[in-house]
């Protein structure tokens, strides 16, 4: 069978541009609404999507700068818990994967461990983890700390978290229920087995009270850009999720991620790297910048500074169609900074300009249906990436778009499904089966003898 | 409107009887099966009922004593989730209540708080949130402890959890958000408040990212029997789950809740107090009586001596059908254990009597719909409850034996439901609509202008 590629829709909130809410067709309440949710996956499971993905953060992480600005954008400020809201999706969908972040810093293994089991059950085998850090001081602060872990430590725990997960995921192996009524045996306690974790982080007893998940594990889902997160993910993601706005740099980290795999035992094919992708598709490419044009326009000045404030500091004093100024403040990452500064001094760009184009940056493709097939197709056919992670700009019609305009394209070219090939995620993702770790090991023992 | 009695449909793991899971009825993997708890959810809607309820515990509970009876006990070793669970049966319900525990010794305030925003969301004003402080050992040792907290800990923490959960469901008021297209304004910063908690056990800043709950809260459940208990049920508690088995104590303890509550300025009507029956139906007397003969039988010795192992200690040495000995052990709870030992020596009792004795313990109905409908009767209009928590022996048929045949009783009688009153639970249960305190304090200060 021919390589092809795999599809994630993100769907957190009502898009990804800043204005989605504003826009006619988007309902501005429906991050509070199931209905909301229900059209979007069941849109995306139209389109054969491997798996919808549900970003998570703790707490309204933005900081209100410049004041006022968090009232105007509708971005991340109220939605549902994706844990809480998975598991509905999963009774109103069949095929689906459903992946939503759980953070280690701000969660118990144990608690992890049964809710993505669990999921797995409820779904049929469609459950997916995205192991994140948590790195906002928001969040921090809703949770007994003033601040946010350093660095090292949330790796630290993070790595000790996923052992502790997985680990407890393995309790019960495959056929450690005989539910032999009869002689009135459940369970066969040789195929149980006790974690006992004990770790600098966490000592956990285990076993875990959920078992026989239809993936054999929930599938691992990173984001690791960092080298520490690079090895983490090496380790043992099953899905990457990466962020590149050109097909070299992405295939750079491609190269890179699948290289460290070797060392922990894992083949190129066990991950699939998922670059985040924007499209807008319209029938011609004039209407497709006419629908980006829309969003662009409702941007609230206020918001659209927002994006600068840790750039360069509150510009509400100035005009935005006036010039952009000199950095007022020492900027958060200066590389990134340096960058869009270069592009406002050579463009002569005006305040607007500028959080226009720092809204429109990353992975975006804006045009016909042939033109977003053609640069997938470049990026997966030069090696940059197994599929994409797109980012609807605003819900439910740019998922709907995509879905009815770029999938058929897709297909038509033979580099997408035109069914689901498998039972489960993990089947649809072509990755390989989960073995428990104990039945694995009794299998090598007998190999032995 | 007369008074008429709330019911809840109590429906942790395959039921409640210990050999349930040996019952020719019963699917024996049930618990790791979604359809098995649509079935019992749907059959609870179609009987009215006003919600159900997941126990839960955060680890495998008991003790595997004496050795191996945990492995021929189907109970509480895999199920679901029960907030993961929750969600999903939301999606296939239209009405019924979906109350589960979350224990506030092993969760951080805002994840709970969250989370049953989000059930009411996608619910539309169903869930309700039984708040436990966790006992055990083997939960200890899943959360990085050796053992529980002591007592006073636990309740202290746990009310002031309550506390900063309840506060950060009033982060939003009810008109917080004017979904402004034209404006530009999503929420209004004036309807917005920041809960900034700083106690003893956390520190919680806020504001919840999620808002508008069709409840305007979710229900708060307890099941507050100790002194230190029954003043946090008196506090906050909407619906408490009561475990009399006999009229004139629950009434005790009814009297002796609702007259709590005054000093917290609530109503007695503010609260529901629903004890614990398990009903076993049948067309005579004889044909129940036969029901629960089924299951007495099928409870394997092993099993049944786990039930004497904490009042008299190992017995597996002993002939099952030979006389009681004198316990060999310190008792873990002395007064229970004497109980039953004067009633073993008065009636002669074999140790198979004995623990089938313990496993007939509560209050508990074998009898026609006639005879089932007599007692609740009885028990409702002495003034022992509100209404009752029906444990179904073993599910789904117990559960659908009662919508069948006890419902249906109790309505010729005029004393349940015929159809549901409201649409969330709030108003089924004939609960009061929660005001936000901050939406109070303005009326309060506009009143007394």
């Amino acid at each position: 069978m021919i390589r092809q590629i795999k599809l994630g829709m993100s769907m957190r909130g009502l898009g990804y541009h800043p204005a989605a809410w504003r826009h006619p067709s988007v309902p501005a309440d429906g991050t509070l609404r199931f209905e909301h949710y229900v059209r979007n996956a069941q849109a995306a499971e139209r389109g054969l999507f491997d798996m919808i993905f549900f970003a998570d953060g703790i707490g309204i992480r933005e900081r209100d700068e410049p004041r006022g600005s968090l009232a105007r954008s509708g971005y991340e400020i109220v939605e549902m818990e994706p844990m809480t809201l998975l598991p509905a999706l999963a009774a109103v969908t069949r095929h689906i994967g459903l992946v939503t972040t759980a953070s280690t810093t701000y969660n118990e293994p144990y608690h992890v461990a049964r809710k993505f089991a669990t999921l797995d059950l409820i779904s049929g085998g469609r459950a997916g983890w995205n192991i994140v850090t948590s790195w906002s001081e928001a969040e921090a602060r809703n949770f007994n700390r003033d601040e946010h872990l350093d660095y090292d430590t949330r790796y630290e725990r993070a790595a000790e978290f996923v052992e502790v997960v997985t680990g407890l995921w393995d309790s019960w192996e495959g056929d450690a229920f005989p539910y032999d009524k009869a002689g009135g045996l459940f369970y066969d306690e040789s195929r149980l087995h006790v974690l006992d974790h004990k770790g600098k982080h966490f000592k956990v007893l285990g076993p875990l009270n959920v078992a026989s998940m239809p993936q054999g594990r929930p599938i691992l889902v990173q984001a690791g850009a960092s080298d520490q997160g690079r090895e983490i993910a090496a380790a043992s993601a099953e899905v990457v999720y990466a962020a590149q706005d050109s097909k070299e740099t992405a295939k750079a980290y491609y190269d890179d991620l699948k290289s460290r795999m070797a060392k922990y035992g894992r083949e190129p094919e066990d991950m699939k790297i998922m670059p985040g992708l924007r499209t807008v598709v319209g029938r011609s490419r004039a209407e497709a910048q006419a629908k980006w044009d829309e969003l662009q326009e409702l941007l609230d000045p206020l918001v659209g500074l927002a994006r600068v404030y840790n750039m360069i500091g509150d510009l509400t004093g100035y005009d935005v169609d006036g010039p952009v100024p000199e950095p007022l403040i020492t900027p958060r990452v200066k590389s990134i900074t340096d960058r869009y500064m270069a592009r406002a001094r050579q463009e002569n760009m005006t305040i607007r300009q500028l959080y226009n184009a720092i809204v429109a940056g990353g992975f975006i493709i804006i045009g016909t249906a042939s033109d977003i097939a053609d640069g997938m197709q470049e990026w997966f056919e030069y090696g940059a990436c197994d599929g994409f992670n797109i980012l609807p700009t605003h819900l439910p019609v740019a998922c709907e778009d995509f879905v009815e305009h770029v999938t058929p394209e897709l297909q038509r070219r033979g580099l997408f499904r035109t069914a689901y090939e498998g039972k489960t995620l993990r089947e649809n993702l072509g990755l390989k089966p989960h073995v428990n770790r104990y039945t694995a090991a009794r299998s090598q023992a007998r190999a032995a003898e």
